[in-house]
């Protein structure tokens, strides 16, 4: 496997000066409502909204200006777009999303707010559409996860957390196609291989659990869920390996439970996330996530890429 | 006077077990809205939902079993009436607590949700009601700010910013009556001496302005101000004399900033709270609170009491 954590140690101090080191903070208030001890890992406040800048600005930085010289193109349900857009604008190189039809308006006005140009096609071709793109303008593909820069840009926020609570007992990331995921636990376990980690994955979409049991890496019927930065319907095959080795336990969560999740966060929390950054929090309302009072819990909120009139969803939800 | 650290210190033990130690957090995305570095201090994530709880803990924690024998009384605009519910709910004592008609629905619910009884009145008039009730019941009656024990509570959130942030150069704090602004400030400039206090207070009811410029308290027409939770007319007498020695500068800022605050510090700064915990940022925006890009400003987040509905208000605020 050519992943290690030196290569996300090296990617922290690339990307440094790029990025913020989120705050981890104890939110106590939420213990009664989830039967642990709450702890929340704050990538919604990262610049560009989310997680997504650490591996695209990794990714991005790696490249020769010969590789650059013609700009970069990249395909994201929302945040590696306005990542990837925020990365190219302090490079000085033209950059263009491929955005799948029903992303959030609040996403595409992000990325076009930082310059870039937006293309949409359906979920299904955005890969397809980015290639394309790349082959006819000589652009540079920066992937949104199944790549090792990707993975080990993203694998710095868990050198953060292994930093801000080594302590951890468990750690619950937000799963879609793995980059997050993979870099994170190589991350953490290899410096605190006591932690466990958990991916939680929208239910109606549960890519990660159907692959771990299948042994590899399984693509599901594209399906819809209010947690619109989990589209994936299939892990990386990159992202995969290191799942496999790293990860205890994938959990499916329901989009009512993310809802739920995420007006829980917002009114006692007092944290504004996404909905798919909620998802980990969801996992335990759900049940499907089994903790203790006495485990230290951290959840990784990944974004906070989310227009107010996006909280009319969440309104009724029961918290 | 009969207020000092000490008071504020002993304060602090005798409340621990009850109130929620809450971060301080850098919230870097906000410095180029703001021209300054950012840093908040999150009394929203405390126990009922604000500050409100240091103050009224330490004030009923400090009465006799048989002053107690027949509950207490409050009068309140919301947040102190949800702080007593919580205090008398945990010494099991019932209590009343006197609301302003036009209260924020979601803070009468949350005060009846913790099994206080609430009367409405109009705010004029809520003293002189709390005080009847007081005396027909025999309960005691807890003051929402202009009281020494209720100061001095309130004064511990300053005591855990000069633990947090020794080297801050500039604290703004919400201010309505003042027993916030008086208790912290009295913490923080005993402890470090060089930190400037600035109170933040609606433009429409400017009472400290007024009594800092006069000597005296002056009491000001009753005004209306999408900060619910800072409707005093007047100062605290008490708490006057303890924000005439420690605070540098009272600044006024509108209910249009106030609402760009509230919507710049959610979707920007990820993080929810009510408007009037709002208004330290909305004094900046506004312009009456001049910072410099180097200074390290805190700006105290009072409360997070607010239902998702009121967010309608901020939806077209320009951030």
């Amino acid at each position: 496997m050519d992943f290690s954590i030196d290569l996300i140690r090296q990617a922290q101090d690339r990307i440094a000066p790029h990025v913020i080191t989120t705050p981890l903070i104890r939110a106590e208030r939420l213990d009664s409502y989830l039967g642990c001890k709450v702890y929340l890992k704050l990538e919604n406040m990262q610049n560009a909204g989310a997680f997504k800048l650490r591996g695209a600005m990794n990714a991005c930085l790696i490249l020769t200006p010969e590789q650059l010289a013609n700009g970069i193109v990249t395909c994201s349900t929302g945040n590696h777009g306005r990542a990837c857009s925020f990365a190219g604008k302090m490079l000085g190189v033209p950059v263009t999303v491929v955005v799948p039809h029903g992303a959030p308006d609040i996403k595409v006005r992000n990325i076009k707010a930082l310059g870039a140009q937006v293309v949409q096609c359906p979920a299904v071709e955005r890969f397809d559409v980015a290639g394309r793109i790349a082959a006819e303008t000589g652009a540079a593909f920066v992937p949104p996860y199944d790549d090792w820069a990707v993975m080990a840009g993203q694998g710095t926020a868990g050198l953060e957390i292994t930093q801000q609570l080594p302590d951890a007992d468990v750690l619950v990331v937000p799963t879609s196609g793995g980059g997050l995921l993979s870099g994170v636990s190589c991350a953490v376990k290899e410096s605190c291989p006591d932690v466990r980690i958990v991916g939680a994955e929208p239910a109606v979409m549960a890519r990660y659990g159907a692959s771990l049991e299948a042994g590899r890496p399984v693509e599901l019927p594209q399906a819809d869920t209010i947690a619109d930065a989990l589209l994936s319907n299939h892990p990386g095959e990159k992202c995969f390996e290191v799942v496999r080795r790293y990860v205890d336990q994938a959990v499916p969560v329901s989009d009512q439970a993310i809802k739920r999740a995420q007006k829980l966060l917002l009114t006692e929390g007092c944290v504004f996330a996404e909905p798919s950054a909620c998802i980990g929090i969801g996992a335990v309302l759900d049940g499907t996530l089994k903790v203790d009072p006495d485990q230290k819990v951290c959840f990784l909120i990944s974004g906070g890429n989310c227009a107010i009139d996006q909280l009319d969803a969440i309104k009724d939800a029961e918290v």
